[in-house]
């Protein structure tokens, strides 16, 4: 069902998809069956959405990269973006483009995927988080909402963050330029969990299992199944 | 004064009422008098608007929330969604299914109500502020910006939350799944202060006219009338 | 190229422009020359986008203020806004009247520009950010995502703000209501660089090359070329 106040510029539409009114969907994307896009959604030329996924209302899917005179860092990218079956975007989202996302995988209202992004299946990234340029997520991770992960960050499966948790890649913020060679977002490994209102220090790594306590500014490496606490970060004990 | 470029589905549209150019209106929905719906706004269907709401650009107006294979919880909510007379919706918001608002209360840019929320009249939830499901609101109570407030956390009158608090409701965060009895988000009575930056811990209960300093991380209750501060919270003196 | 799904009122549009599907422009807005529209782009009377603005999909500029029962400030503003050259405005952007905003700066997505706030050139001002009414910010400034900047801040040139640092002005937190005397926003000099979650207290002053480490809670003034860290922050050194 296409509204008659929509723009769909593809013929590459699945059965039972429905374009909501005041959509825009550009030629060259390919929507499979199933499909729901809410009113108001963009979809980009070469944006592949797979059977079962739903686009909230306003949601932008397929967003070129802006330079501007203040950005340091050179922006490529692929003009491709893929979103697994039965995953849904919130509303207001932006996803770039080179980015693929698995299955049954939710994007918040509000949050934003940058390019380069690989996000795994069955993942929750919540409302209003960022997810900066070539960051890798595995599967099961919930990410909650407000919270910021830097570029160049990595992340396990089954990884739990909650909610205004900070991380930076760049220990002299900003003061040398972007020296390529100078960022290291932190790497975060399976089944690690961060408080709310954490914050992640450039490239340290979090071990499996770790728990980082709300509030807890992570200066340094934290080992496998250890709980670190406090400003800075120590470890309270190992298990 | 109904824009030609409106999609406007209901009859129910009281005098004076303006829908702008591209904005949705479901069938029944309710719209009163004065209302004025800015450009790209939806409205679903069985949505009260009442008199003199003011609905900015953009902003999603009876969202269904999205159960996806990540999100633990199971969903329930009513298709009903009343906003009380001359409040009024930022751009971008975000109000879900099963919401009721009071009067004159203003809700900012970007924020998000969640399904099972109530809030009072004369409040402000200001931008990009998140109230997650069955939150509850008493009467002028005001949340800054970003402030993210968790499921089943309940709120006074007269409060003022300042911006980025973080509150959250599992202690687990998310270890054990989803297990109801383990959900208790924070309480915070009539008049209490919470300063920037502040996190709040399962369940802690905030007295009347407490005061959390800017940066505390309260880790148990705090009783009325006193001031805590610091990593973790202490008391530094009752009034 | 102005498509025929668009709500063009006004005359005044430069050579090369374009204006996207379901984009709105009130009547005496101007736009220059290059400037690409992208689709559900509200553009307000009274606007002024010079020659290569770039404006992604959903940005509303030119909003109101709004004042509603739960607002203590009487509000005042300028029905007049100016994006300069080459500058750019993220995907559901909203920028208020009363803005000026220099050439070559980026906006991202789902930032907030207050009434009667001066943004110079080639500054970012990242995704989620609000800078609230009467921010100055100089040229070459970065303020990284989700960042509060509270009202009556100023920040001078070359200035670097991480992610998630919280500004307020108001030591009452509310309680006295809105007394404008009593308002005081920090105020940020050349080429400081506050850590990612920071706070930062109503008034402080932040010397010329001063070091702000991450999650520092700032009380009181911080000399020019000075390192503070901790809650409370403390100098750490001086360089």
């Amino acid at each position: 069902m296409i509204s008659r106040y929509a723009v769909v510029e593809t013929t590459s539409i699945g059965a039972g998809s429905v374009v909501s009114d005041f959509a825009v969907v550009r030629a060259g994307a390919h929507i499979g069956r199933g499909v729901v896009l809410h009113p108001h959604v963009f979809v980009g030329d070469g944006v592949v959405l797979e059977d079962g996924v739903e686009v909230f209302p306003g949601a932008a899917i397929g967003r070129e990269p802006k330079r501007a005179g203040a950005t340091a860092r050179v922006l490529s990218f692929a003009r491709s973006l893929t979103i697994g079956s039965n995953s849904s975007i919130g509303a207001h989202a932006v996803i770039y483009y080179d980015v693929v996302i698995g299955s049954e995988t939710l994007i918040g209202d509000s949050a934003s995927i940058r390019e380069q992004c690989r996000i795994g299946s069955r993942c929750l990234i919540s409302r209003c988080v960022t997810l900066n340029y070539q960051v890798i997520v595995g599967d099961r991770t919930k990410i909650m909402d407000a919270t910021h992960i830097t570029g160049k960050c990595t992340i396990g499966s089954d990884v739990f963050i909650s909610t205004l948790v900070a991380t930076v890649n760049d220990n002299q913020m900003g003061k040398a330029g972007f020296v390529k060679e100078g960022i290291r977002g932190p790497e975060i490994h399976d089944r690690a969990r961060i408080g709310a209102g954490a914050i992640l220090l450039p490239g340290v790594v979090i071990g499996a299992e770790a728990v980082i306590a709300s509030g807890a500014v992570v200066t340094k490496d934290v080992a496998p199944r250890s709980l670190v606490m406090g400003v800075p970060a120590r470890v309270l004990r190992q298990f």
